[in-house]
């Protein structure tokens, strides 16, 4: 953009949102950048400076204000979706589905805008450009606290299309961090046989803060998806608050663990599968037992069926949160009880007749860490006898999108549906112990 | 108990449980133990060696059986509630609950039963003397899952009375490790200007097995009870899988992350209080804002309104769910919601109306780690529009706690009880960042 001086306004003028504009305070410091449409009174304005922090400036501070020219769109070349091949690179699909990850504020309208043009990526992570060739899409633009297993089902769908393409190494799908987990379990599940690597990633902090974590995000799971050896649904984030390296984890044993750390995810009961070093294109693989990059035609099994209902257990529950669950036709229960899987006994004769009327009910614990065990103590016992169905070391919310996606597969049959929610299908449940992985 | 040789049996003959015997296999192995009521199978018997570990032995593996003698009850001198007074020796007091803490299995029925007389307990923890003289109160005698707000009352109501005599120095509460996080909570906004430690003690492992950890764990709570500068509700547990120390936790800030480690207790968001390392009787302060010993008058607010629900939001949840809120005369709820606190947009409409109604709701995060923020996004700001309170970095139980608690002493005016909801009581919501605490 072409920068030159228009006018030299006094403080008493209205700056207008979206000028380039050179502020001179009072106190003689002089500050450049755009005007943004967020002053939070009428007496500041807020100015992005060129390293990407906002600065408010109470304007009785002014002395004065140079503008400097005037914010432009993207031109349209920068909106292509795919970069020019180059012999020797291989090709790297990114879905994107809306968050934080593909977003930047539109500066005309303040609003949160996709952020995925093939050439806009590479020309702000330059990095990328020595790992693969890329391909974009924006499937869906969705905030991920709205995402619906409706979506999960059009996710699957256009992540197994590209699977089947010879000339993709390796698919990425940018998703918001918010429900991330839940997606990528529901992927693992509907997506069987895997022939490439299938990452997930986010970012905490949105890409035009200083403090993002998409680029760095972005770059390691390009790195996974072009480079990895192994055909399974990941999810890559930051394993640290610094930049030095990335963790990759098994999507049905991840989980959302801080509501604000660039480190927020981690794998639970469960090793991460890798590590990665973004900025050495280093990838180092940790866990032995993983399905390998291969010639196999994936299934695609995305049905999800929302007649599954997630209840937590606390001390007081009164039974009429079961009573809506038949009255309403759910077919399926995941009880995220306490310790290794209990609840009140007062609750027992409500969830018996729920298991008598075919409602299948899984028990999983809300501790997070640590398996079921419905042997140990008398309620556990008493459990079992009215036919719940303990889920060992399985993540609650990894238990209720696998048991959308049984239900929607495989009918409500409750004795079908016991069978599959114990069944491994993708790393979702493990008989070993993983006491040391806490 | 005196041991002696009554006869041979023979493999055939049936072995009557709860007798002494020497069991010789076929192959020359002896071993020597309880018979326990306990056989899997009929061609099997249980053994109950004396290192406390069982083992099952097939009958057609055993060449004889030489019956010792006959196990008897525990004579009636043990059963005394209090040992004698020693001067110098400050006297704490321990109020069993239930729970594996304060249980053995008695072997005649083969249930769990209390293991609370003092004499007892100094009996099996004999450095318990070296610190304080112990009084013990069998109040209650029920599994965490089944614990209720109507019995938190009553906790509070008879540690409240402890508190105010002047020879007892702290207070233990034992109690199962499932929902002792709830109890200590409620226990902390029941007891309102505290005199004294109160220290809340549970058991992964019970008693009567090698490894378990209720003898560490109630010498560290008695150190605490007896020597601890502050006057605080607190959760003393193992802190690692050894032997080595003891952590204290803010009773608020405490959750149960494990199943069945030994160390399963974390302190969330917070610093834990202290440390100990009860063989060597040493206690470490870390926190120090805290209450000190005082000679105040403790103030008793203890009624629980159980007209409070917590849910844990999913994608695919329906509005239904919010629909028996209301129908069934709920006065709040905590909303378990993703990432700093949303949930999806199409239940805005649902949640306003239960705000209108006069319903609070209150938002926390199923992150578990880190603070609601519901300024950062769009979905966020809507939450705050239709009314939403977002509870900081307040734990869903204890958000779920204290709601009871303020319905129950302060009334439901939706007013009031978003007033009392973001005033901090006991430690449970602070305003300081806590990105470190991760």
């Amino acid at each position: 953009m072409e920068i030159r001086r228009e006018k030299i306004l006094n403080v008493g003028n209205e700056i207008e949102p979206l000028t380039y504009v050179k502020v001179v305070r009072k106190d003689g410091l002089e500050v450049s950048g755009l005007v943004l449409p967020l002053a939070r009174s009428d007496d500041t304005i807020v100015i992005k400076l060129d390293n990407g922090y906002n600065i408010g400036i109470k304007k009785e501070n002014i002395e004065r204000i140079e503008v400097l020219g005037k914010y432009e769109k993207k031109v349209s070349h920068r909106e292509s979706k795919r970069v020019e091949r180059r012999p020797g690179f291989p090709l790297v699909k990114i879905i994107g589905t809306g968050g934080t990850i593909a977003s930047k504020i539109d500066y005309e309208t303040g609003a949160v805008k996709p952020y995925l043009s093939a050439n806009e990526l590479i020309e702000d992570i330059p990095e990328i450009k020595e790992i693969a060739d890329l391909e974009t899409e924006q499937l869906l633009d969705i905030l991920s606290e709205n995402m619906k297993p409706k979506n999960w089902e059009r996710i699957a769908l256009e992540v197994h299309k590209e699977l089947l393409r010879d000339d993709v190494k390796g698919i990425i799908v940018a998703h918001g961090t918010d429900t991330m987990s839940y997606t990528a379990a529901a992927i693992s599940f509907a997506i069987q046989e895997l022939n490439k690597p299938v990452v997930f990633v986010g970012a905490q902090r949105s890409s035009d803060r200083p403090s993002s974590d998409a680029a760095f995000n972005l770059l390691a799971a390009t790195l996974v998806a072009a480079r990895a050896p192994f055909a399974e649904v990941v999810i890559t984030m930051h394993g640290e608050t610094g930049d030095t390296y990335a963790v990759v984890h098994r999507a049905t044993r991840t989980r959302k663990m801080h509501s604000t750390r660039r480190d927020a995810f981690k794998s639970i009961c469960s090793k991460p599968i890798a590590l990665v070093w973004p900025w050495i294109y280093e990838l180092k693989v940790i866990e032995k037992d993983l399905r390998k990059r291969s010639n196999s035609i994936p299934r695609l099994l995305n049905k999800f069926d929302e007649r599954a209902f997630l209840v937590k257990m606390f001390p007081g529950m009164k039974s009429d949160i079961f009573d809506i669950i038949k009255e309403r036709g759910y077919k399926g229960i995941i009880i995220e009880g306490t310790g290794m899987g209990h609840i009140s006994e007062d609750l027992l004769s409500t969830i018996r007749n729920l298991i008598k009327d075919g409602i299948f009910v899984g028990m999983t614990t809300q501790c997070i860490y640590g398996t079921t065990n419905l042997n140990v103590y008398a309620t556990g016992r008493k459990l079992l006898e009215v036919g719940v169905t303990p889920l060992g070391d399985m993540l609650s919310e990894t238990a209720l999108v696998k048991l959308m996606w049984v239900l929607g597969n495989f009918g409500d049959d409750i004795e079908v549906v016991k069978r599959k929610m114990l069944e491994p299908i993708a790393g979702e449940i493990s008989s070993r112990r993983t006491l040391d992985l806490f």
